[in-house]
C-alpha cells in the first residue's frame, strides 16, 4: 500500500505519537496553553523561545487540524482569536510532565522552579489536578456556550 | 548575549528536553536500543519506519556526543559498532512509556500490543524493572570490561 505524506510511518505509538508532537516547537506552544496562560497567537510569539511567526501559524493549524487545540473569537476583537486545549491536548500531561523532570535532572541550562519540580515529584496527583483545574477555570470564564450546554 | 547554534532556547526543562529529543527520529532511535534490542546501524536502519542511512547517522552521533548512548567496538567485526543506552539515556524510559499510551489513547493507527498496554496500565514499575533488567543482561553479556570493572 503506497504511503502518503500524511500516512503514519509504522503501528508504533512512539512513532504515532512522534508524527503528531515530533518537532521542536508543538509542544511549547501546548506548554504555553496548558502551563503559562497564553491563550492568544501574540502571547505565544513573545515566549522566551523565539517562535517565527509561520511555525506558530502552522503549528496551530496543525494541532487544530489534529483535535488538541480549538478556538474561539476573541470577545471584544473578532479579528483574533482564543486557543484552548481540549480533552485530547490535555492527555499530553503526564508526557509534558516527563519533559520537565528529564530536562530537569539532565541538561545543565535548565532552570526550572524548585517547587514545581518538588510538587511534580512528590504529589504528581496533586500537579496534574492542579493543572486540569486552572484550565477548567479559564474554560469557565471564557466558554459560556459550552458551560451552558452542560446544564 | 548572542546565542550559538549549539545553545539552548531557554531554560524551560521541556524546550531544554526537546533540544535533545524534538524531533521525528531520535526517540525511535532509543526504542530500538531500549525496547526492540536492536544494537546495529543495519538493524535500526532496518526498523519499520524506514529511517534513511544519513539521518540515522546523524541521530546517533548526536545521541553519543550528548551521553544518551555510548559504542563499542563489534566483537568479531571491528568495522563495525555496538549501540546501547547509557544511565541518562535510560531516564527517558517513563517519558517514552507515556508516548505510548498517548498514541495508544489518541492515534488510531497505532498497533501496540494489547499485553503491554496493560503491563504499563496496571503495573508501571513492573514494566520499568523489567525494561531496565533486559538492559543490564545484554550489558552483561556484551560489556565484560565494565562488569570486571565491577566487581
Amino acid at each position: 500500500m503506497p504511503k502518503t505524506r500524511e500516512s503514519v510511518r509504522s503501528g508504533c505509538p512512539i512513532a504515532c505519537t512522534l508524527d503528531v508532537i515530533g518537532d521542536r516547537w508543538t509542544l511549547l506552544v501546548l506548554r504555553d496553553l496548558i502551563f503559562f496562560g497564553r491563550h492568544e497567537f501574540r502571547e505565544m510569539l513573545n515566549a522566551e523561545e523565539g517562535i517565527a511567526s509561520n511555525i506558530l501559524t502552522d503549528r496551530l493549524r496543525k494541532l487544530q487540524e489534529r483535535g488538541l487545540i480549538d478556538s474561539i473569537p476573541h470577545p471584544t476583537n473578532k479579528t483574533r482569536k482564543l486557543y484552548f486545549v481540549t480533552e485530547k491536548g490535555k492527555a499530553l500531561i503526564p508526557l509534558m510532565t516527563e519533559f520537565v523532570l528529564w530536562g530537569n535532572d539532565h541538561v545543565p541550562e535548565t532552570e526550572a522552579p524548585a517547587d514545581v519540580i518538588e510538587i511534580i515529584r512528590n504529589r504528581r496527583d496533586s500537579f496534574y489536578k492542579e493543572t486540569l483545574q486552572s484550565l477548567s477555570d479559564w474554560e469557565a470564564a471564557n466558554l459560556p456556550e459550552r458551560g451552558e450546554a452542560c446544564t
